[in-house]
């Protein structure tokens, strides 16, 4: 079951006779999921209630709190409060979690959490390596249009993000959630967690979003080792500077028939240089 | 200068051609914005840097932590590693932030920061009193109309949210920001700090929002006072439910021509029933 429930609405001027009619609409789950490493809760993110192993494993390696393998098990319990997803993890993850537990929190539709000074804000990551993947211009423009196949609580509700990872011919995973931080823990956590086997290298591919970019995303996108980020809508300006920064191949305004690319436009092999 | 600046980018398939075009886009600005509470820092959000006085001002009224009237003094002061806003407030807020500074931190896009376990995610609220301000199908429409005339950024850019402020007959203030939660902050701001002079009282008007509503962003109304909401998007399920909860009247989808209306509907007069 998707995370999603009707809700009773009147809806005002849209029938020939601008009248109000009685009526339902289906809406995207929020609810209070808790990551819990060790017995100790680490974040509280309010998210739609679907894939949470996916979420809780993509999370924690893009947080940098815990490499999948160094996930020894996980559960989540329904409380009263809210979802509580319990991972226990190996040692070495313990103490990196213990640092940053003190500052750590986290909203829906957020990804740059649990910072409690401007020296924080920006963590320092290393650059992606240059070079290997390359993908056409048509290869770009036919991730966008697979999208809307990948979106059923969006297809539901018309308000869901998603994330999907193109691996050049075809979407090898999607998930979705209201927030679009959360979209994307979930697609990481479902490539790297091994749950649905070996699916794709994260370097081998495109990270899809129906989103904006913000600085967090990529982050996020870079944290997974992916070397292009293709979103639908556009990125912020900081954003950009970033994906310069770390060697991500931005592309933005997306569609199935055009796109814009803001850095490191040398993995886009143009037409004219392809080999057929 | 509004907080927007132009990257270059090349546009592929575009031109009738279908080739590559070099050029430009003017995008939104996100920076690393710290909120310094009589010297101690208690949040550090990813903001477009504009108006960030009235930023402090909405995010102290609508996260709980100091009232306008206890906000003292505010200055912006420019550091290496972003913006500080620098507030000295008054001994009995100063009480309450200690209390939240261990939990609290946020980023761009979101408004329930600081969370760290699933018992303090619903925060408790008093609910909005019933009755008293009311509004026609008419007035909602216009409200919605009314907002491409409030988007400066969003003209510049495409991608910012604005949050205004609808008293029945016109906007009386509107504020923009690529964060959703930052931009309602911002007009919150704009209505209680003063800075403008008394514009509106917050119980006797509609916030009006571009984006989605989700749990947060009904909070962040409800804590202003104003009895109605009148977003573009869908809100989540968990939202509406808080809505009715709070004694808010959530209206959603909304344009120029049509609306959803999903809580406490009594709040709008129909035209059948309204006094000419």
């Amino acid at each position: 079951m998707l995370g999603a429930r009707p809700r009773p609405r009147l809806a005002f001027g849209t029938s020939p006779q601008g009248g109000i009619v009685p009526g339902e609409r289906v809406l995207p789950e929020e609810v209070a999921v808790a990551l819990t490493f060790n017995g100790s809760t680490q974040a509280v993110m309010m998210a739609t209630p679907d894939d949470l192993e996916d979420f809780a494993y993509g999370f924690a390696l893009t947080e940098g709190l815990a490499r999948p393998d160094e996930i020894e098990s996980l559960e989540v319990v329904e409380t009263p409060k809210g979802l509580d997803v319990q991972l226990w993890v190996a040692e070495a993850a313990e103490a990196r979690l213990k640092e940053r537990r003190r500052v750590m929190a986290g909203p829906v539709g957020c990804g740059l959490c649990g910072i409690d000074s401007l020296e924080q804000a920006m963590r320092e990551m290393a650059p992606l390596p240059h070079g290997g993947y390359r993908l056409t211009p048509t290869q770009i423009m036919a991730a966008v249009a697979a999208l809307p196949g990948q979106q059923a609580l969006h297809d539901l509700t018309r308000s869901a993000h998603c994330a999907g990872f193109w691996d050049g011919t075809r979407m090898v995973a999607a998930r979705e959630d209201v927030g679009r931080h959360n979209a994307l823990d979930k697609l990481v956590g479902a490539l790297v967690s091994g749950r649905m086997g070996n699916i794709a290298h994260p370097a081998k591919g495109a990270v899809v979003l129906t989103s904006r970019v913000s600085i967090d995303l990529v982050q996020k996108v870079a944290a997974l080792g992916a070397p292009v980020l293709i979103a639908v809508s556009s990125p912020t300006a900081d954003a950009v500077d970033l994906a310069d920064q770390l060697g991500l191949t931005l592309i933005a305004q997306a569609r199935p028939e055009r796109f814009e690319a803001f850095t490191h436009t040398d993995r886009i092999e143009t037409e004219q240089s392809h080999v057929r």
